[in-house]
Order: C-alpha cells, then sequence, then structure tokens
C-alpha cells in the first residue's frame, strides 16, 4: 500500500515531512498523523494551533482537538481545554474509551491531568500582543473580532492501509468563552474510514456544522468518486446552500485522502495552503485557488512564496 | 402542508400534545419544538432530561441540547451545562449566532446567564438517590456505571413547511465530568433540512457519532427514499458497521420525518418508543421492536403499558 500524508495549510509541512519518516518505515498511521500535529501544536509561530495559539475574547487561549481511527471508527475528542501542551495526544488517547470520548471544558482539564499529560501555559507574548491589537481594532475601527480559525486537520493511510485523521486548533480568534467549532465534531472536522477513506476541514465551523462536510465528502467518495472530485462537489454545494438559505457562506477548506493514496482538495476562498506527502513525494506545500467552476486548482509554493511566509509569520506585531 | 411533530421516547407525549396545538394553529415548527421540549425538561421523573435527569459521576447535572432551524440551518448547540432550567431555549437563542453557536461548559452558563435564562438546581432528590443506588450497584456487584441515556429529540414540520430539529438530555449516567454526547454534535444527535426533512438521534451518543447517523438518514431521504426505509437502512448499517469493526454496536434508536409530512423510526435494542401526533393522528405513543431481516416494526401503545409506565416512573428508588 503506498503510504500518504495530507494537511491542511502550510504550517503542516515540517511535521508531515518529519512523520513521513515512520510512514516510510512502515509505522501506523495513527501514530504520524500524532507526531506530525504535535509538532505544529509545539511550534509558537503559528498562531492558530496548540502553543501560541490565539485566545479567546477573554485572553484565555482555549484549544480543541480530535483523532479518529479509520480502522475502529474509534473517535477521542476535546473542547475548550486550556493549558494542556499536546490537545492531539488527549484527544488520541481519549479514543481508546468506550465511553467519554468526547470531554470538554474543565472535564477535559480534568481527564488530561489524571493521565499525566503535560501543563504549559500556552499563552505566549505574541499571542497576547495579537489579542491587544485585535482589541483596538475592533473597538476603533469597528472591525468584525472573528478573523483567523486555521485549523491544522490531516489524513494519512500507512503500509498496511490503516488509515487515520487528526484536528488541532485554537478555534476562532477572539470566540466566547466554552466556544467549539467543528474540529472536534466528528462529520464537520473531520472523518475517516479505512475502507473508503477520510476528510478534514479548516474554516468558519459554525457553516462547516451545517454541511457535515468531512463525512459527506467520505461518503462520496464511497460511492467512487474521486477525492478530487469528491472535495469539489461537496464544497460547491455547501457553499452554495448556505448563500441560498442565508445570504453568505463562511470559510470552508477542505482536504481529503482515499485509501488507494489518492487525495483532493477544495476551497470557496484565497488563500487556502496544504501540505502534502507520499510514497512518490517529497513534502510539498501548494497554494490553492477558489473554486471556479466547480474545480479547485492548485500550485506548488514557489520558494519565493515560501520565504515570505516565514518571514510574515515571525515579523513582529506591530500597532497603527 | 400537513403539520407533524415526531419525537424519541414516550416521555416527549405531554409536550407534543400541548405543542400540536400551536402547529394546528399554524404556528412555527421551532417555536413548538422548544415548547415540547421544555414540558420535557421540566418533567421532574423524567429522568435522563432536564430537571431531575441523572447526574454525572460526580453528582453534577450536566445538560447537552441543541436546536436547528430546517430552513437557514442555523444551528445552536450547548454541553454540559449546569443549572439552567430549559437547555433547548438556550440551544434555540444561540442558533440566532453566526459566530459562537455551540458552547460548552462554564462557557455556556456564562452566556445563558447573560441572557437572562432561569437558573434551577437541576439535582433533584430522587436523581440523587438513583445516583447513590448506581454508585453501590457499581462496587457492590461490579456493574458498568453506563445504562440509561434516554435524549428526547424532536422533528417536526409546521402547516408552512418550515422544519426544525431539538434534543435535550443530561446524557449518560454516571459520566465523566465534561462528556458530551451526540445530542448537540450536528449530524449526529440531529439534523433538518426543510427541503428534505430530519432526523434525530437516542443511544449510545459515542457509538452514533462514529456515524453521523442523522446526517446520513437526511441524505437517504434526499435521495428519494421514505423515513421509514431511510431510518432501517442507516441503522441497519450502522449497526453491522460497529459490529464488525469494534465487535459490538452501542444502542441506536432513531426517529426520522420528511417534509412531506411522512415518518419512520429504527432502533437495535429492544424497549425503544417514540411519540406521534400529526394532522391526521391523535397524539400515540409507540412501542418499537428490534429492527429484523432490515426493518422496524411497532405497536401502538396499550392502555395497560401506558399505566404501568406511569407507576414505574415515580416508583419509590429503593436499594437491595
Amino acid at each position: 500500500m503506498k503510504w500518504t500524508m495530507i494537511a491542511t495549510w502550510r504550517m503542516a509541512i515540517e511535521g508531515i515531512t518529519e512523520a513521513s519518516k515512520d510512514l516510510e518505515k512502515g509505522c501506523f498511521s495513527g501514530n504520524a498523523i500524532e507526531k506530525a500535529i504535535k509538532m505544529v501544536e509545539d511550534f509558537p509561530y503559528y498562531k492558530s494551533v496548540g502553543y501560541g495559539g490565539l485566545p479567546n475574547e477573554k485572553c484565555q487561549v482555549e484549544l480543541d482537538a480530535a483523532y479518529m481511527d479509520g480502522d475502529t471508527l474509534s473517535i477521542g475528542a476535546i473542547g475548550g481545554i486550556t493549558d494542556f501542551k499536546n490537545p492531539i495526544s488527549i484527544a488520541k488517547k481519549l479514543s481508546e474509551e468506550r465511553f467519554n470520548c468526547f470531554l470538554v471544558g474543565l472535564g477535559a482539564n480534568e481527564y488530561a491531568q489524571k493521565e499525566g499529560f503535560e501543563r504549559v501555559n500556552m499563552l505566549t507574548d505574541r499571542a497576547k500582543r495579537h489579542y491587544q491589537k485585535r482589541i483596538r481594532e475592533t473597538i476603533d475601527k469597528g472591525l468584525s473580532p472573528y478573523a483567523g480559525h486555521d485549523t491544522v486537520g490531516m489524513i494519512a493511510i500507512d503500509k498496511n492501509g490503516k488509515m487515520a485523521a487528526g484536528t488541532s486548533t485554537s478555534g476562532l480568534f477572539m470566540k466566547k468563552k466554552g466556544r467549539v467549532g467543528d474540529s472536534p465534531v466528528s462529520g464537520s472536522g473531520f472523518y475517516v474510514d479505512s475502507e473508503i477513506g477520510g476528510a478534514s476541514a479548516t474554516g468558519l465551523g459554525e457553516d462547516l456544522m451545517k454541511g457535515c462536510i468531512s463525512y459527506e465528502i467520505v461518503r462520496l467518495m464511497k460511492e467512487g468518486l474521486h477525492p478530487q472530485q469528491a472535495a469539489d462537489k461537496a464544497v460547491l454545494e455547501l457553499n452554495e446552500k448556505l448563500i441560498k438559505r442565508r445570504g453568505k457562506s463562511g470559510d470552508i477548506s477542505i482536504v481529503a485522502l482515499n485509501n488507494k493514496g489518492e487525495w483532493g482538495v477544495a476551497t470557496n476562498i484565497e488563500g487556502f495552503t496544504f501540505s502534502v506527502v507520499s510514497e512518490d513525494e517529497h513534502p510539498t506545500v501548494y497554494l490553492c485557488n477558489k473554486i471556479n467552476n466547480g474545480q479547485t486548482t492548485y500550485d506548488v509554493a514557489t520558494k519565493e512564496w515560501l520565504e515570505a511566509y516565514e518571514k510574515r509569520i515571525k515579523s513582529p506585531i506591530t500597532f497603527d
């Protein structure tokens, strides 16, 4: 079986690069997902996941994560956990439970504490500065507080054909305390079945939940659609449905992978990026174009783009 | 348009009876759902929903609820809220938000507090006695703590063809603090689209989430299946898949209603009951038989059964 790993956003590239070495050796896809997402969580300059993630309106970093095993369909999920280093590992551990595998708030904290997971103050100075800047912008300029919500979502298949999915996010920037998005919600933020394939979403969780979009993509792949066709069809339909019923659609971006190692992506926004690695493909970052005439296109990120990205995420946060 | 309302369990009958008077007058299905579920929440002898609901392992009553509008697809959901009288009303209010419409734990409490929702100590003496009894049984007899998880889930269509869905539950008895089940999870505990129909689930939330079963049933109805066929097919497939992949399946029970007012139900357990009322049908309680050869059958509850039920839910809780 051809091993493959696909993830939302450029920020996943270091993680999937490292985890791909394990997949190459024949390791379990679920462990590769955990390793890759931990790297995203640990990197302080990725401001929407884990350490350094953007805080809620009370300046608390509340984190959501989920893990799903494509063989057993076991799911572990957490919502609104605070000050634990690696939410993905807590979610993966929870997936071993038959009962109580989706925990939120203080209950999620208590579970992680008892299971010995590492505590860290997840609020960085840089994230706090982002927060202060946004507070000023919303007060002084009347901007919406809610911008930025990049979830890392991954799907992997290993040499043995086992598939797994994982998500991790600090959620919507400036969200209300206790707000949970799609990332820990089965079928919306993620879904995977080793007999078919998997999908994971990033965007406005509130709207992604209205379409159960990850489940829908897996279902379309079950009907025989290529992951690219499935992703295009599902994103287009949900986008149009939301516009028809509500006048507008939030951001919807998707990565999908089937159990042959074929993948696809789709997005209704400009600026979505994703990362892929497989037996046939070196770790690669792609820039995705907004879906057009029902089709999503993408290009390999240029050296210039990658360098500008590196510079941008570390640039000083200046107030006007 | 023929108005109809279907709900999980016998406990819904008083609520849908009362709400049906509004539907008869042409009122909005969403308000009928709220009124009906509030009645279930308020009745102290229904031990899995609202006031008198069974507590978690720490003897705290943590409540989950959701509301979905079939026209706009707006969703409001709460997980692990404590000591508010009517979780369904809080969920319905949240569905008016574009952002932050799924709130959990203390964040859910804060929202409800700010919005002026009524606080009540939701733990009754009777529920505490149930808790003490179960503690003894798990210690003395080694019984699983996790039994009993009856969610009230409802779907309604009004004279104008507008559909809505709602759920409310205290969740799995003796659950861990912060455990969230399928009830506030879009696509698992509920889903409704006025252009197709809706479905709602009750059972082991952890397993229902593995199949996004409410979304799947709505999707099957979109393909043209009658709600009964859709419910049978989805329950059968998820039950078989869970047994194949995991060796066993948790309880799965479903009610479904399409936008013509046709309904269906399915269950993989003995003892599931449901309640229906429509323009053509007086409020009726049905006893459902476990799915057999791919088909679910049911019978109108007899007077004897209904009387025995009334007696049972109010009978003293005795310790061995």
